[in-house]
């Protein structure tokens, strides 16, 4: 099992979308984007507009990269972590893993016919979108882990590939990997152009953010942390060993899990960190908690014309999807993290806008 | 717990120097070793002999560097991975871990006096070293669980660095971090100055090797893969956060768990894998199942005079530390991997010689 974020912050309501969302259309996974374009004035953010956001990031890195400040930090401990899905990419309506776990249920249920009349596949089966939404918390983990283990990494990384490059997201009829936002792919390359190593801390699949990491955000495979199953080692009839993942969860890479996550997979403390809800505090918290400049940065959901909006620290119903609560913006304004509104910040959300 | 090996593969006559190991000098974390010197001939291995093991190295670099050849690897992909004990640095008469596990307990039992009169910490402060030789694998179990685990990961590190700056080793009277192989560190350079990105996958503690790798190997903490507890993230009395390392053990880096650990902390499968005993088999396996070109390599202790001799293959009894049997030797030359014979593919082994 290797769930997107925890079962109960699924929301059920999002999961309305799901069977709509299986594979019409054909594509590739998309290549890296376009270098971020400087442009004449040098700008290495050009889709931020200026503000204290913007200011906060050129404040941190001129800071931590100037030998003469006493704030100055080796390139060996130039660390940066991001959360991904609301952080780097829409995680609305729904997170994409949870929506290809669900797409996966009828070609899981075609290996093993005997779980087309078990509960949940059934449901899920059934194409109801009211009885969908309904599914417990167990019903999904049984979902997340059924689609997700129990074959070989290959076999997996080769079914996730094929689906990245053919669904599409509802809204815009685009790729995922497409949904990325272009600011944060700036301020990605802007931090690595500075010798800052970035990650990616997930709650999301360490195997499935992978597949498109470095296509997508220039990262590699090792500088994805994420929500981990185990494997285990065997051989096939031929004798040539292979790794199968196991229904086992080694990390759960949320909340407390996402430092403990960065000392099992990093082993040092980041100097900058990037998030956009509850699952991101406590990585921001250990963040600021060193010595010396620290940036700790949240996107607000707040553009519902050209994004969404979301989370009870806007006033908005809470829709367990990437919660920006009241006591996380408390908090922010407290300990001086930056809040980053994607209205006001943002001058372009999109590379296709 | 985070031991340096499965319990069982240690030697518990090794166990008979542990006490008289407890530092006595004072000194310092040991800086980088001395660039690999190239010499006029600029040859980037000066301590290698030529010969089979030196020559099987330069044709795996020259392969998969070269855009010409058919077996040339993209820098992305470019990963090598080492065993550290036995491989990378002396792990005779015993694992360095399990030196200071044992050397840790009169401090352990200073602080919790409750154990002084429990086994099997009883028998480790007698200093009879013939009980301690006699100690069961539960026992070191317990000690290995009791003295590396229940404190914050600063107090750990801190600890550890200590000990490492002034516990030296019985036989040479000096700093286990002195006691690396001069050929491995000039092949780790050689490899990155390749862009092969150097890992090293160790069964000892991910946690304590991390301390002196960017010192001693040139390796950063997020590329040391090893034996790994789990954390638990929580605050302080005065709300600060810290992470406490728990008696729960996440990953045997040992066998099997080599290849589960380089999917969960790397990602990809290596090019080139070294190691020295039975404990790698699996790693150099899977390296080996790729396609292309690979380069796998078992380090042979059979220099008594500059260093150890032993192991089965070489007809001398099982010391039960690095173990290297004669079905490892026959799987190499099965598959043809490459035996690096310490006496004669080594013109010297250590930087102090």
């Amino acid at each position: 099992m290797e769930p997107a974020k925890p079962p109960s912050s699924i929301d059920r309501r999002a999961l309305l979308a799901s069977l709509s969302l299986l594979p019409t259309l054909s594509g590739m996974l998309l290549p890296a984007p376009a270098p971020a374009q400087t442009g004449v004035t040098g700008d290495p953010l050009p889709s931020w507009n200026d503000g204290p956001a913007k200011q906060a990031i050129f404040d941190f890195v001129r800071t931590t990269t100037d030998r003469a400040n006493p704030s100055y930090v080796s390139p060996d401990d130039r660390i940066a972590v991001f959360d991904q899905d609301g952080t780097l990419w829409v995680e609305h309506p729904m997170y994409t893993q949870v929506v290809y776990c669900l797409g996966r249920v009828p070609a899981v249920v075609a290996q093993k016919p005997q779980l087309r009349d078990v509960e949940p596949f059934k449901t899920v089966l059934s194409g109801n979108q009211e009885a969908i939404t309904r599914l417990s918390t167990q019903q999904l983990v049984k979902i997340l882990d059924t689609t997700m283990s129990g074959m070989s990494v290959a076999q997996f990384e080769d079914e996730a590939k094929k689906w990245l490059e053919t669904a599409r997201h509802p809204r815009w009829n685009r790729f995922y990997t497409e949904l990325v936002y272009q600011p944060m792919l700036e301020l990605l390359r802007y931090l690595r152009d500075n010798a800052y190593r970035t990650y990616i801390v997930t709650g999301g699949g360490q195997g499935f953010v992978r597949i498109y990491a470095r296509n997508v955000y220039g990262i590699p495979p090792e500088q994805v942390v994420g929500t981990a199953v185990g494997t285990s080692y065997g051989y096939d009839k031929n004798g040539r060993p292979f790794l199968t993942r196991d229904p086992k969860l080694l990390l759960n890479d949320n909340n407390a899990g996402k430092p403990e996550g960065i000392y099992l997979m990093i082993g040092q403390r980041p100097y900058a960190a990037f998030g956009n809800s509850t699952g991101d505090r406590e990585m921001l918290e250990y963040t600021g908690a060193g010595d010396g400049a620290r940036l700790m940065m949240l996107v607000l959901h707040d553009d519902v014309q050209r994004e969404f909006a979301y989370g009870p620290a806007l006033g908005l119903p809470d829709t367990k999807v990437g919660t920006f609560t009241q006591s996380l913006y408390d908090e922010a304004k407290r300990k001086h993290w930056t809040v980053i509104s994607m209205k006001s910040d943002w001058k372009r959300i999109f590379a296709f806008e």
